[in-house]
């Protein structure tokens, strides 16, 4: 019965049966464990059923390889930030205020060790396996990235602010943010940021670039 | 006498032997390359002498070891952003030309294949070798920082600007020029910039910038 249970939908299109989704939940955890500790080459997906207390024919069931154990692990890092986003899209405020809240995400996201190990892993393994390289790029680069363009877009189009080159800038806005910090903690010459540097700097950030990009006589474009 | 030959001191104190010095840019670029092509852990000091055509003798008695050819192959690469730097803040102008300048030569040295390359390898082999993540952290990062944040800090003192935190706004600055071409480089999964959009991004960079930082009554410091 608990098995085959199929609960109300809730809202993504197809119902989802509870214990396969909390399964997939824990292996996803394990894989990233294993990942962040073997790395890419190293990891092996009978470990990660152990660590997840699964059989590996469950595991096989959910998620077929190590590819797409990667992929999950990726995602579900990315889904707390699209969560974010997706709340200050939803709730027009003062832009400063809102770019505050998306950049404490993105660096609450990018900044976390558990991130960080896993942007190191990439970099570091990416030679030898591109399919690891493309799916971060792909699932968490220009997802987010994406997002974060689209929202600076509709502000331009509220005539809010200006942006020459809204790609671009939302560019210089993640490297604003995360750059230094991030790779500091990749090189291990610093530990990463608490929550109240992020929030710091987060606040900096959306002050430099909001002052920036409000559009002024002093622009020679448009 | 071409051995021993000592030339007019060129300002830096002790006399230079001109021929130790161009054996010494000899090694320092086959050095680059064997690192480049090996990793550091791969790299062999036997196979520079022979890329750069000298004996392990003559190697060794310029450089001492492998540590100590991976700090030169750094300095080597730093050396033309400071020489740039230095001009700058010689040449007192406009300061978002001057910000422009700074950001076409830091985006032209970090965002060059060669340096790439060497970033990628000493995030990949810094857990195994913490002494070459020491050596850029503190041969190219903080050096190039410290660089940055002095000439920002004079700006600032000139009025010009006004930054509640130098250091970590020159770190927002350095990540909005480099941070994500140099990552999707390192991926593998886009060309590096080239020279007209590196000229175009510190363009935009130091527009932004500087117009985020211009001293203004919506500032709720000082």
């Amino acid at each position: 019965m608990r098995q085959n249970a199929e609960e109300p939908c809730r809202g993504r299109g197809r119902p989802q049966i509870r214990p396969d989704e909390e399964t997939r939940n824990l292996i996803v955890e394990a894989a990233r464990l294993e990942f962040q500790t073997k790395g890419y080459a190293g990891a092996c997906v009978g470990d990660v059923a152990k660590r997840a207390g699964v059989s590996t024919k469950t595991l096989y069931r959910l998620i077929p390889n190590k590819a797409d154990l990667f992929k999950e692990v990726v995602n579900e890092r990315i889904s707390r930030f699209m969560v974010d986003i997706d709340a200050v899209v939803a709730d027009a405020g003062a832009i400063e205020a809102a770019l505050e809240r998306i950049l404490v995400s993105y660096g609450r996201l990018t900044l976390e060790p558990a991130t960080i190990a896993l942007t190191r892993l990439v970099l570091s393994e990416s030679d030898r396996f591109p399919e690891i390289a493309a799916t971060f790029y792909e699932s968490a680069i220009m997802k987010t990235e994406k997002a974060m363009e689209a929202w600076l877009r509709s502000q331009c189009a509220r005539g809010i602010i200006t942006l020459e080159d809204p790609r671009i800038a939302t560019e210089m806005l993640r490297g604003m943010m995360i750059f230094e910090p991030q790779r500091a903690a990749m090189l291990g010459m610093r530990t990463p940021p608490n929550d109240d540097e992020i929030v710091k700097r987060a606040k900096l950030c959306a002050r430099i670039f909001v002052n920036g990009a409000t559009a002024k006589a002093t622009s020679t474009h448009h």
